[in-house]
């Protein structure tokens, strides 16, 4: 598909690349990333002849391996298995650029600026009162962290650009890469440009607790795009809403542009999604089979229903209140208890972040005052497991009654989609209205309001009572809609926007 | 002025009254509520011979008041000296209905849902990560508090409107009655209707704090009205984007207006402010020139400087981050050490809330902090008083250097205009841009961005040491400013908006 579409070289940028280089006792080794983004443009890229991808050193290995090649450039064919060719490859293969910067640079990069400020402002999390205090150490971190290490991508991405006629279509990806664009536009003023940002976008007033020193340049650098990406339409408008009131540029709010001089820009939104072929058959695996039928008899024995959460233990994910919910239903529905499991799969995320450590402290701590209100016949009701596995969280997709979303922001999550697929129960997705999901999925669920536990409780006895062809015909809606809107359909929208403003079709 | 514009029947309602029942040796007192809004709106209607101000009952006394007299009306000539007059007054008098209702309704209405659940939300204040837990205590108290009480009102506001035949001019404040202008609307179809808005009105992320079961239920309130009032076209603009986004209902957002059915309403901001002649008069009484005179001494000797705040300890005034960039300020200026001083006046303000409570523990730990690092020769840079002294508050306008109002967030901030009437030493405004007053006074003055004690630090300094020219001409103009757009203009724009719509000019 996307080769033929194809008339330009394609330079993507993103923190975390395709390729993780590693070492083990038989030397180097090499592996392809995770996660669907990667799957997504990997797949594009390898089929495209002139293509490269720029990423950062990602462990020793990746800096070694910058180091050892004419500015970081390597190319690594994926079949029969993944290796490093010299020259020329014959066939698919994936070019990548990886760029090393200074530890301290790149400490103060992802550390202080991206993770926490930039996440904690779009997913709404500081408690303003006394959280944020900007002090002086954070403007020198913003200067010669974050603004350094998007100069240093974005030189990598003009030399590549240069180095292919400065015609190219460039893709950047997330909040990590606000200053780039401005920077390749101003170089390379030839280049088809979408920034796509993978989190939520907040309104001004968030925005505003940032100084106009640096919001300004942040929204500038991202105004260097021909097109800002995002999951959902209320992202797209709360962007344009926020560049007409901190800049005070022309918008127009109906078509999401954004005049910038001459030029226009435009917000656009592309829902992410999975790919089904790929989930379907790790779902048929003989792990997640075996997998599944344990889950069965332990969860759902005797007509017992199961609720599952998988999540990182972020805070956006907002796993206190989903489980205070949880208690309140059993607390008001007595017939509940000891017929309803929660199993909750949760993997420990920046855990030397002070306020992740005490979130996870207080996830354990309420859940345990909840075991012990509620434990009936030596079976308590939320079963808490701080690991990450696929597999299993892939077997609970299939088995569960609910699947429990429950956000206070989350750009789109991934998992309400997975479980669209792969759900063999009509299963109910209970959705939080601000995750992107919601969106797309909200007709097929049960809405969750997540700051009201009193209103998550009663839709989570909707979603455990809901009758039988009901339940059937959302799940079987929603896994049309996900089949349909899939990761392939989300980067082939992309790219034919971009083609219409490179004036191809 | 106002009376000769009228040609309606005039019902104003807010929480508190114009009036205040009381009892000492005597017997029955009665007297004027203290406040801008009250003076301007009781100074308007005492003149109009067909008006009644309704509000709620604030004391013991003024609920035997409401008892004793029918419908709670009570009549009140205010000169030679406040008092009750029974049957038709004789010149010009406030008429005031006094609402009683049930005590543990009127705690919820107040204390659970008017302060601090909209309070916070509108002004950012929850640290979404933990805070608000809505329960179903909640659910309960916004029915058989918030709205049972606003319903009574109304009720009251619906009675006075038939009695004078259903026409009438109906001004509602605040954000106590959001449900109000609805159910008045239904009732007396014809009335012309202005809900005023003191406090910010933030996005609709922030609204999305409230399910949709209550938010809608307030949007669809206010919608009642003709108008709805804000101090600044910030906040117009967020509420009709706010209507947009979370009712759907079609908006201008250039004309700020919305479609409701077959009515249009208007969003428009009418700045308020301070009464400069009553200013003057405090300012020039004998208690005011020899506090005046004092704090010159105690403070501006030998050439010293005078730092400024005025505020009740709302965790939203920010205190604490100012404190903290002022001590920023003499930790990189060293030169300043005992050359400026910090006079805080700061009014404790709802203590029986513990995040009030912890507030004002952190604000004194932080002042302790700064004050043990930067004493010198015996004077402590700051001096922090828990005291709430009008005269002292109007005599450190005069004199200071400069005033600081680094507010997180406020509607408007009256203090920042009331410097600019009586300071006498050309100070400098140093504003929040989060307050209201920085839209009007932003460019008098050097802006403040309240999360950022480093900026704060800078715009101290740079407020310090700005050339005295550069000073005298901008509190010259922010002066003017204040002199110009007054109380009475705040209330004569409302006033001349609602005559157009009723169809007389």
């Amino acid at each position: 598909m996307a080769e033929t579409l194809f008339d330009l070289p394609l330079v993507l940028l993103s923190n975390r690349g395709p390729l993780t280089f590693d070492r083990d006792s038989s030397g180097r080794t090499v592996s392809r990333g995770s996660g669907g983004l990667v799957s997504a443009l990997a797949g594009l890229a390898e089929h495209l002849d002139d293509h490269v991808w720029v990423c950062g050193a990602a462990s020793e290995e990746d800096a070694a391996v910058a180091r050892e090649n004419t500015d970081g450039r390597v190319a690594v064919q994926m079949h029969p298995f993944p290796h490093v060719v010299e020259g020329d490859p014959d066939g698919p293969a994936l070019r990548v650029r990886i760029v090393e910067t200074d530890p301290a640079a790149y400490a103060d990069f992802y550390g202080v600026w991206s993770n926490p400020i930039l996440w904690f402002i779009q997913h709404g999390l500081y408690g303003r009162t006394l959280s944020p205090v900007l002090t002086q150490s954070d403007h020198t971190a913003f200067e010669s962290g974050y603004a350094a290490v998007n100069l240093a991508y974005a030189d990598a991405v003009v030399d590549e650009v240069r180095a292919r006629g400065g015609k190219a279509v460039v893709l950047l990806q997330d909040y990590h890469f606000y200053l780039v664009a401005e920077h390749v536009r101003r170089q390379c003023p030839d280049v088809v440009l979408t920034h796509f940002i993978h989190i939520p976008w907040p309104s001004a007033d968030d925005w505003r607790i940032l100084p106009p020193a640096i919001r300004e340049r942040l929204l500038y650098g991202l105004l260097g795009s021909d097109v800002v990406g995002f999951h959902t339409r209320r992202y797209a408008t709360h962007f344009v809403q926020s560049v007409q009131e901190l800049l005070g540029l022309p918008v127009d709010l109906d078509e999401l542009t954004i005049t910038v001089g001459d030029r226009t820009v435009r917000a656009r939104y592309y829902p992410i999604s999975v790919d089904p072929a790929a989930l379907d058959s790790v779902a048929g695996s003989a792990e997640v089979v075996e997998y599944a039928a344990t889950l069965e008899q332990f969860f759902r024995d005797e007509g017992r229903q199961l609720v599952v959460r998988v999540d990182r233990t972020d805070p956006s994910k907002n796993v206190v209140r989903g489980f205070l919910a949880f208690g309140a239903l059993l607390d008001q529905h007595p017939e509940l208890v000891g017929r309803v499991g929660f199993l909750a799969l949760l993997q420990p995320s920046r855990t030397d972040v002070t306020e992740y450590a005490d979130y996870i402290a207080l996830v354990g701590a309420v859940v345990a005052e909840i075991n012990a209100r509620h434990t009936k016949d030596g079976r308590q009701p939320i079963d808490l497991r701080m690991v990450e596995d696929f597999p299993l969280a892939v077997a609970a997709y299939k088995v569960c009654d609910v699947l429990m979303v429950s956000a206070i922001a989350d750009g789109m999550n991934l998992v309400a989609k997975e479980v669209a697929v792969v759900n063999q129960r009509d299963g109910v997705l209970a959705l939080s209205e601000n995750v992107g999901a919601h969106e797309e999925l909200g007709e097929f669920a049960v809405t969750l309001h997540p700051f009201d536990i009193q209103q998550m409780a009663e839709a989570l006895y909707e979603a455990l009572t809901m009758p039988a062809p009901d339940r059937h015909r959302r799940m079987q809606a929603a896994g049309e809609q996900v089949r349909t809107y899939d990761v392939a359909r989300w980067l082939n929208d992309q790219i034919d926007d971009l083609r219409r403003l490179a004036g191809f079709v």
